[in-house]
């Protein structure tokens, strides 16, 4: 039997996002009994300031809020930490600066995956605040791999629906055809660069690669609190 | 916009009924958006002493650890809690004893649900621990209600194989057969008094009224969170 480090999530951005990361984290734990899981904090705050604000200055920084949740939950007792909301990466080395355990990062552990494939431009589904700070843009460049932007208001209109808890099959329609405009305008694979784009999209819709990265980071943070 | 008291929620027993909680829980507040929804802090430990060897006498009792869940999540800020874990509400005084805020009782939540049904007897698909140390029995005979017990070695070789991950349609037919004995033994309404169950059994399977007690405490616990 496995056995973990205990890890803690900084989410409620959005709380059905946090909601889908945990229940996704159990099912790739793969364990035979509650005894073979890790044990998980989890700080769902949905009053982080918002990040698009911030990233237009148009409103306080989210850090300071991101790194007291961070501290909140190394003091319950998580030695690893992740953050199921892109966005707020722009925001991650307050959070590296607020406590002394890893941090597993959803930017870096999608592009990781994104580059064991043999594509040379990727579709960024994201919103706004992602695609401003250049989370995507700049690591994959480094890697020499080209970007598409989203149509962004488009994009940011259906996460708005899914905030708002609607992922029906108008959301998911509309959502998989902003995945189709970013592969007609030259995009190898899809990045679901948000974690609510993967409640109402998933590969089966995309018709090339079809990168999301809640799981990536799902995926990386038990590699990081896995004990033996 | 509503405004809620934060929710702590004693997890991790097992951690995909505790995911499927919060799922439920984001599912129940029906905001528009992420500052609509409550700060939900959750402690999911699967690390707590085995329910069924305690109530047993084989083992340990889980109350240590359950009241020391609750004294964190209160640091962390949580005003009012909930455990979606029938079988460990056994300790529930030790859980009131500890903190200071309100404890929102599954058991309480679901039988005060039955009670509002013109039912004379109600089967409980339950385990062990829960059966033997009468949580649903003495309530509802206090209000006049008779009770079903299930087979009790059949339920819980399916929640094994839930907490095994296996939720597929073998597990759902038999948990169905399970509740379909109940009712030829005279049960009026089913009570899914263990929060596995919920995970592959709902309503249109069973006969009956079908009172989901983790429902019925996510439905309480956002009425004692409100604030306005």
């Amino acid at each position: 039997m496995n056995s973990w480090r205990p890890i803690g999530i900084i989410g409620g951005m959005g709380p059905a996002a946090t909601a889908d990361f945990l229940s996704r984290l159990v099912v790739a734990v793969g364990a035979t009994g509650d005894s073979g899981h890790p044990r998980v904090f989890v700080d769902s705050n949905p009053h982080v300031p918002d990040r698009t604000s911030a990233r237009a200055a148009m409103g306080p920084s989210p850090g300071p809020a991101l790194a007291a949740m961070a501290q909140g939950l190394v003091a319950q007792g998580a030695e690893v930490l992740a953050m199921p909301c892109n966005a707020a990466h722009g925001w991650a080395d307050d959070i590296r600066a607020a406590v002394p355990v890893p941090f597993v990062d959803i930017v870096a552990t999608a592009v990781a995956v994104v580059l064991k494939k043999p594509v040379r431009k990727v579709g960024l589904l994201a919103i706004g605040a992602t695609l401003d700070a250049r989370l995507y843009h700049d690591r994959l460049a480094a890697a020499g791999v080209a970007t598409v932007d989203p149509d962004r208001a488009a994009v940011e209109a259906l996460v708005a629906r899914i905030k708002a808890g609607d992922s029906g099959a108008d959301v998911r329609d509309a959502m998989a055809q902003q995945a189709a405009f970013l592969v007609d305008a030259g995009a190898e694979a899809i990045i679901a660069a948000c974690t609510e784009i993967p409640l109402v999209l998933d590969a089966a819709a995309v018709n090339v690669p079809f990168v999301d990265a809640t799981q990536t980071l799902v995926d990386a943070l038990l590699i990081a609190a896995l004990l033996h």
